[in-house]
C-alpha cells in the first residue's frame, strides 16, 4: 500500500471517530465516561472494561441466540445483533431456530448480488449500494450486516461465487471499500467475509487450503486488506475452511499476525456459524465473537446451550484456572467494546429506512448498470417495440423469484420483479408477450404468484415443452430465453458446489432449438456463475443478468429495451471449458482434507494470458449498443523512480450513436522479473459515460508501489527495477494500446 | 387544580422538551427538518406529516404485532414497541401469539405491586420506580411502559387492585405522578391506564358504569388528571368498560372532552388490547392507536389480520370514500408521531439497564418500605434473633413465586427470593427455621425450586397438614405464618374477580391452630387486596406483606427481623365484612350489562366515615417498631381569603426506643356545604424519619383549590365558603389534633 493511500485511510478512520463522539462536545459531569459520548471512544472503551466482571467480559464473546450477542444489562451496554447479507436484510428468525419468526416488519430491498456490483466496475455504485443497505440494517436495528464477501472467483464451480466480486484482487478491493464505508455511516458495521481462502463450498468445514505465499498475498488478500486498510471495516469474518492446519476463525497466521499485527485490524473477528472448534485456539488465535457453534446438549452446569460455546463456560473455566490469559480476554472485550460504542451506542448515526423508493431504485440503477451485454451480433438487442408485434419468452428464470434460497443471503422481500413481469410492465400493449416455459426446472422453486399460462404441476414431455417454445418462438419477432442457474442445491448457492459447468436441466437443447427457430434471440443468463455456452455461435446476442434483486424484471427489460445502455464488464473469465480453468487444468479442486492451489497466482486471466487460451468471455469484456473507440495510448514519460510516478492517457470517443459508458481499463505487466509474473494484471479502470461523437481524456497514475510483487522468500512487497507495459483497453483481452516504461 | 401547579407542569413538560429537542443547537442543513434534532419537536411532526401518505398514517396506529406498530420504513421513522408493565418488562412473545418467545435476554427485575408502592406513601419511592422500571423498559428497547395503572379500589373482590394504587384520588395522584416522571426520563413513554372507571374485572368488556358526575371527577379521574397535568404522560390506555354507553377507548366524553380538551393531553390514547368495538367511534372519540383487537380471519383483502382491525383497513377504506375526517386522521398521526420524536428517535436518552444491583436494591427498599404492620402486640415483631433458637414458617405463600400469574403483568423475573428464602438467608445459622406447608392451596403454581421439606404432590389430608404445622409452631420460639392470596384466578388476578371476601383454601383454620398452639405468632399477609380476619383477635402480630417483587424475601426478612423498621401506611380500607364496603353496601357489584355506582363519592374510608363504621383496619393505618406522638397541631389563621393560605402545622416525635419513620396525614372536612361532602378527604401527608426522642414540625399549605368539590349542577369545581376542619393524625382513625378555620 502506497503512503499517500494510508495515509488517506488513518484520516478517514478519524473521521468516523469524530462522528461517533460527538465531535466537541464538552465531557460531561453526570454520567459515567463510558457513556459520554463527548469522550473518545477509547477512553469510553478502557473506562467500561474497568467496571466489567470476568463473566461479563466472557458474556459479550459469544451468541446469546441465533444471531445476538449480550450486552452488559447490568451497565446499561447493548447487545450486538448481526444480520445476514450481503445483498439485503435477513428475516427475523427465532431465538434459537433457523427457523423465520414470522415476524411481517421485516421484507426487505433485495439488491442485486454481489457479482452483479462488481460488473459495474463503478465504485460509485458499490458506495450506493453500501449506503442503502446500510440503511436498511439500520432500520432494522442491525448492528452487523454479515458482508460484503471478498473472497476470489478460483473456479466456476463454487456455489456461492455469486456473492463475491470476482476473480482480481484489484477490482474487488476497489469495490469493496465503498461498500464498506457505505454500511458503515450508517452505524451498523460491515463484516467482511469469509476471510480467508474459502472459494469452494464442497468439504468447506474441514479442507485445508494450501497456497503459496505469493497467491496469498497477491490474490487472495489484497480486497480483505483494502477493506480493512482503507474502508476501515469494523468486523470481520472468520471462514471456515483451515489455512496451515488451523481453522481460519482461530487461526494464528491470518487473525494475529497478518490482520490484527501486520494490517493493525483494530475491529472484530467474528466466527462464521458454526466455524469454531477449539476453546484454546479460539482463545489464543485471534477470534473476538462466536457464533452458530453447533452444541449437543447442556453441559458445564450450562442453563442453556449458549453456555457450552467454545468461547463461554469452557473459555471462562480456562480463565479461572489461570490457563487462558487475561490480557487476551481484555482484548477481544474491547474490540467487542468498541463494535458496540460504533454502533449500537452511537446516537448520531442516522435512522436508516427500509423499502424506500431511494432503494428500490438504488436496486435497479446497480442491476442495470451491472448487466453484461457478452454478445449482440446484427444489433439484436435492445428490441425496437416499434417495429415488434409478438415477444416470445423461455425459460424459467423468467419467472423464478432468485431472492430466495442459496443459503444465508436468502431474503424475505416485498416484492421482486420477475423478468416476465418486468418485460409486461415495460412491453405495455404495445406488444403481445407470449410465455412458454420450455424445459422443466425447479418446480418447488418460488414463483412470486405469477401464472406462467400453463400449469406447471402438468408434466409435459421434453419434447412437448421444447416443441411449445419453438411455436412460440416461430410466431415471435423476437425471442428472449431467460435461463442459466437458480439457487437451489448444486447451482449458485451456499454450502455445496455446482456439479458441472454446463447449463442444468434441458437448457442447452432449448437454446439450439430456439436459434434454429427465430434468428432474433438473445440470450438471457440469470447466474452468478460463468457456464459453458456450446450454442454460443448460433446464437446472435446474449446478455448476462445476474441475480439481481427486487427489481430483477425492472432492470433487465430497462436493458433489453434501450432505456438503459449496458455499460457492465466481467468481474471474472468465461471460460470455453472448465478444463481451461487454472483449478482445474494445474490447481486441485476440490480435494479432499486438503487442496492445493497449484496454480499459484495463475488465476482467471491471469492464466488464460499465461497460456494464451481463448476465453469464451474474457475478464473485463462487456458490449454497449453504441461503440468505443481507445486511442492515443501514451505515456508523459518512460522511466519511473523511485518515489516518482508516470502517467499514462487515452482518448476514450463515443464513435456510436447512442449515449453510453465505457470502462477504461489499465493493466501493467512486467517485461522480466526474478520471479515469474503474470502477463499483465489490472492496475486501474475508469468508467467513462459519453455521448455519441463525444472524447474524454482518461489518465492513470502508476506509482511504483502498483508495481510491486510479494516476494515469499524475502516475505516483502518488492518493485523490481526493469522493463514494464502498461496496456490500455476496454477489456483484458481487448487491449488497444500501450506504453513502455522503465522502473528504475 | 391550583394555577402554580399549572405552570410547574408546563414548565416540566417544556423541561422534556428541551432534552429530547437537543437544546440549542443549530439547525442542520444536511436532513430533513423531522430528521433534525435541533428544531422544535411540533416542527418535527408537522415536517414528518407532511410527507407521509394516507396509508402511512393509518398504519402507524394500529398494531402489527401483539406489542408493536409500524413505524414509516420509507422515513425512517421507527415503529413503535410496547412492554407490559407495570411491575416489570414482559418477557418476549412470538409475533402474534401469546406463547413467550423463548428469549433468554429478557428476565427483568420485578419491582413490588403498585399497592406495595403506594403503600410507602413516599413520592420518592415512587420516582425511584419509575426511574428503574423505565431504565429496564428503555435496556429493553421498548418505548411505550403499559402503566402505571390508578383505577381506584372500589371494592376489595376486584381481581387486579393489586395494580393499582389505593382508593384515594390525592395518594393516587402524589404517587403517580413522580413514577410517570421517573418512566419518561429514559425516553419511555409512561402509559398511565385504565382510564377509566375499571374498577371490576368482573364483565369488564361489556359492562356500562353509571356513575355521578362528583365521584367521577372527585374520585376517579383526579389521579389521571395528575399522571397528565403534572406528571406530562405521554400515553394513556382506554380501558374495557363502558362509560355512557361507549367503550372507553372510544369514548367522546372521557377522552375528547375531558382528556384532550379539558385537560389539553397531547399524548396518544392507547386501546387496551382488545377494547376496540367500532371504526367510526374509533375514528372520531379521540383513540390514536389501536392494540389488540381480536379480528376474526382476513378480509378486506387484508395480507394479514392486522389490516382487519378496526383503524386499519375499515378505517382507510371510510378515509378513501370521504366518511371520516383526515384533519382527525392528521391529529392521530400527529399524536403518535409526537410520541416516536419523544421516545424512539429521542438520541438524548439514556440507555438504561437491566437486572442491575440498584434496580434489585430499589425493589428491596420499596417493598420493605411499603410493608404495613397492622398489628404487633407484645411487640412480637421484629423476632430477635439473639433469644430465638427455632422458627417455624408456615404456608404456601412462603414459598411460592408471586411475580408469575395475575395476567399481562405476570413477569419472567432473574431470581424471586421467597418469604423462606429470604428467612433462612437472614437468619443463617442463627436459628433453625423449619417449614410446614399448613394447608393445600396452588399445587399448579410456581416455587422457585425451593424445597419445601416436603413431597408437593402428596396428598396429605386437611387435618394432618395442620396437625403437622402445629407440631411446628409448638416446637418453635417464633412462629410465622405466610398467607393471603395468590395469583391465580380468581385471587389477585386480571380477568376476574374474587369470589369471596375470605382467605381462601384452610388458611382461617390453620392460622386459629397456630395462635393456639404458639403466642408467638406473626401472620403474614402476602396480597394485593384486603381479606377478612376472624382470627384477628387471637392473633398478636399482622403483617401485610403485598406482593413485593424480585426482592420479596429479602425485604420480608428485612422487616421480619428489624433490620427495616416498617413505616408503610394502608392505602386502601380493610372493612370488617364485605357488606361494610360501600359498593357492597349501597352500590351494585357486579351487575350485567351496567353497573350502577350509587355509593357515589362515598368510597373506601369516605363511606366508614360517614356511617361511623369501624374497619377492620383504616386507610392511612400502619404501625412501626418504634411511637410517635404527634401533637400541637395548630393553623396560622383561622380565615382564608379566596387567593389566601392558611398554614396547619404539627409537632411529631418518636417516642420510642427506635429509629423509624411515621407519615403524617392531613385531612379536611367541610363542616357544612350545599352538597353531600365526606366527613374528611385526604389533602396532604409527610412522611418524617425521626430518631428515638427526636422532634420535627411538619405544616401543610391550605388553599381554596383543596377546599373544591365538583358541583354537577354547574359543572364545576367549587370552593364553598364556610366552616372546615383539618385533621391531623397517623390514620384515617388516628386523628391526633384539629384546626378549624373558615373559608371566606
Amino acid at each position: 500500500m502506497p503512503n499517500n493511500i494510508l495515509i488517506k485511510t488513518l484520516a478517514g478512520l478519524c473521521t468516523f471517530a469524530a462522528v461517533a463522539c460527538g465531535g466537541g462536545q464538552q465531557p460531561r459531569s453526570d454520567v459515567a465516561v463510558y457513556l459520554d459520548e463527548s469522550q473518545p471512544i477509547e477512553k469510553r472503551v478502557e473506562d467500561a472494561l474497568s467496571r466489567m466482571t470476568l463473566e461479563e467480559k466472557v458474556a459479550i464473546l459469544h451468541a446469546q441466540s441465533k444471531f445476538s450477542s449480550a450486552g452488559v444489562p447490568r451497565l446499561g451496554i447493548p447487545e450486538v445483533w448481526c444480520t445476514d447479507g450481503p445483498h439485503g436484510i435477513r428475516p427475523e428468525v427465532l431465538w434459537d431456530e433457523w427457523e423465520q419468526a414470522g415476524w411481517t416488519n421485516d421484507s426487505c430491498t433485495a439488491f442485486p448480488a454481489l457479482t452483479c456490483l462488481a460488473a459495474t466496475w463503478n465504485p460509485e455504485m458499490s458506495a450506493l449500494y453500501g449506503k442503502s443497505i446500510g440503511e436498511e440494517a439500520r432500520y432494522r436495528e442491525k448492528d452487523i450486516l454479515l458482508g460484503p464477501g471478498v473472497n476470489i472467483y478460483r473456479t466456476p464451480l463454487n456455489g456461492r461465487n455469486f456473492e463475491y466480486m470476482g476473480e482480481d484482487p484489484f477490482l474487488s478491493a476497489r469495490m469493496v471499500v465503498p461498500y464498506v464505508q457505505g454500511v458503515q455511516k450508517n452505524g451498523v458495521a460491515a463484516c467482511v467475509k469469509h476471510y480467508a481462502l474459502n472459494n469452494q463450498e464442497e468439504h468447506r468445514h474441514g479442507i485445508d487450503v494450501e497456497v503459496d505465499d505469493r497467491a496469498l498475498y497477491e490474490i487472495y488478500l489484497p480486497a480483505f486488506k483494502a477493506a480493512v486498510r482503507e474502508g476501515g471495516a469494523w468486523a470481520i469474518m472468520g471462514s471456515y475452511n483451515k489455512y496451515k492446519g488451523q481453522h481460519c476463525c482461530h487461526n494464528q497466521y491470518l487473525l494475529n499476525d497478518i490482520l490484527k499485527r501486520d494490517w493493525a485490524f483494530d475491529g472484530v473477528v467474528v466466527s462464521d456459524w458454526g466455524g469454531v472448534h477449539d476453546t484454546k485456539q479460539a482463545a489464543e488465535n485471534g477470534l473476538d465473537m462466536e457464533f452458530g457453534s453447533w452444541t449437543d446438549g447442556l453441559s458445564w452446569g450450562a442453563s442453556n446451550a449458549y453456555d457450552n460455546y467454545y468461547l463461554a463456560a469452557p473459555y471462562l473455566d480456562m480463565l479461572r484456572k489461570g490457563e487462558a490469559s487475561t490480557a487476551t480476554l481484555d482484548d477481544k472485550a474491547r474490540r467487542v467494546l468498541r463494535l458496540i460504542f460504533r454502533t449500537a451506542m452511537n446516537t448520531q448515526k442516522p435512522f436508516g429506512s427500509l423499502n424506500s423508493p431511494e432503494h428500490l431504485a438504488a436496486a435497479r440503477r446497480i442491476a442495470g448498470e451491472g448487466m453484461v451485454l457478452l454478445k449482440n451480433d446484427g444489433g439484436v438487442l435492445p428490441i425496437d417495440l416499434g417495429k415488434t408485434k409478438t415477444i416470445a419468452v423461455v425459460g424459467e428464470n423468467a419467472v423464478k423469484m432468485m431472492t430466495v434460497g442459496g443459503g444465508s443471503s436468502s431474503l424475505k422481500v416485498r416484492h421482486e420483479y420477475t423478468p416476465l413481469e418486468g418485460i409486461r410492465a415495460a412491453v405495455g400493449d404495445r406488444a403481445e408477450v407470449i410465455y412458454e416455459r420450455g424445459y422443466v426446472g425447479d418446480v418447488t422453486g418460488n414463483y412470486n404468484g405469477v401464472k406462467t399460462g400453463q400449469d406447471l404441476s402438468e408434466k409435459r414431455s421434453e419434447a412437448q415443452l421444447i416443441a411449445d417454445a419453438v411455436a412460440a418462438a416461430r410466431k415471435a419477432d423476437a425471442v428472449i430465453f431467460v435461463g442459466g442457474l437458480n439457487k437451489s442445491d448444486h447451482q449458485d448457492c451456499e454450502g455445496a458446489d455446482r456439479l458441472q459447468y454446463g447449463l442444468p436441466y434441458a437448457q442447452d437443447r432449448v437454446i439450439e432449438a430456439l436459434a434454429e427457430a427465430n434468428p432474433n434471440l438473445a440470450v438471457v443468463m440469470v447466474s452468478g456463475n460463468a457456464v459453458a455456452m456450446p450454442w454460443i455461435d448460433r446464437v446472435p446476442a446474449v446478455l448476462e443478468a445476474w441475480f439481481s434483486g427486487s427489481e430483477a424484471g425492472n432492470a433487465l427489460a430497462d436493458v433489453v429495451f434501450g432505456a438503459v445502455n449496458p455499460s457492465g464488464k466481467l468481474p471474472f473469465t468465461f471460460p470455453v471449458r472448465l478444463e481451461d480453468n487454472s483449478a482445474h487444468a494445474l490447481g486441485e479442486y476440490p480435494g479432499t482434507d486438503k487442496v492445493a492451489y497449484n496454480e499459484g497466482i495463475f488465476v482467471g486471466y491471469r492464466w488464460h494470458d499465461k497460456e494464451q487460451l481463448k476465453p469464451l468471455f474474457a475478464f473485463g469484456h462487456g458490449l454497449s449498443y453504441t461503440t468505443f473507440d481507445i486511442a492515443g495510448v501514451k505515456a508523459d514519460r518512460t522511466t519511473l523512480a523511485a518515489n516518482g510516478r508516470i502517467r499514462v492517457s487515452a482518448d476514450v470517443t463515443n464513435t456510436g450513436t447512442r449515449p453510453g459508458a465505457e470502462v477504461v481499463q489499465l493493466y501493467i505487466g512486467d517485461e522480466e522479473s526474478s520471479l515469474p509474473r503474470p502477463v499483465k494484471e489490472l492496475k486501474g479502470f475508469q468508467k467513462v459515460s459519453l455521448n455519441p461523437g463525444e472524447t474524454q481524456t482518461v489518465t492513470f497514475e502508476i506509482t511504483p508501489d502498483m508495481l510491486q510483487y510479494y516476494d515469499d522468500a524475502k516475505g516483502a512487497w518488492i518493485a523490481e527495477p526493469g522493463a514494464f507495459t502498461a496496456y490500455v483497453g476496454a477489456a483484458s483481452d481487448d487491449i488497444r494500446g500501450t506504453a513502455a516504461f522503465e522502473l528504475k
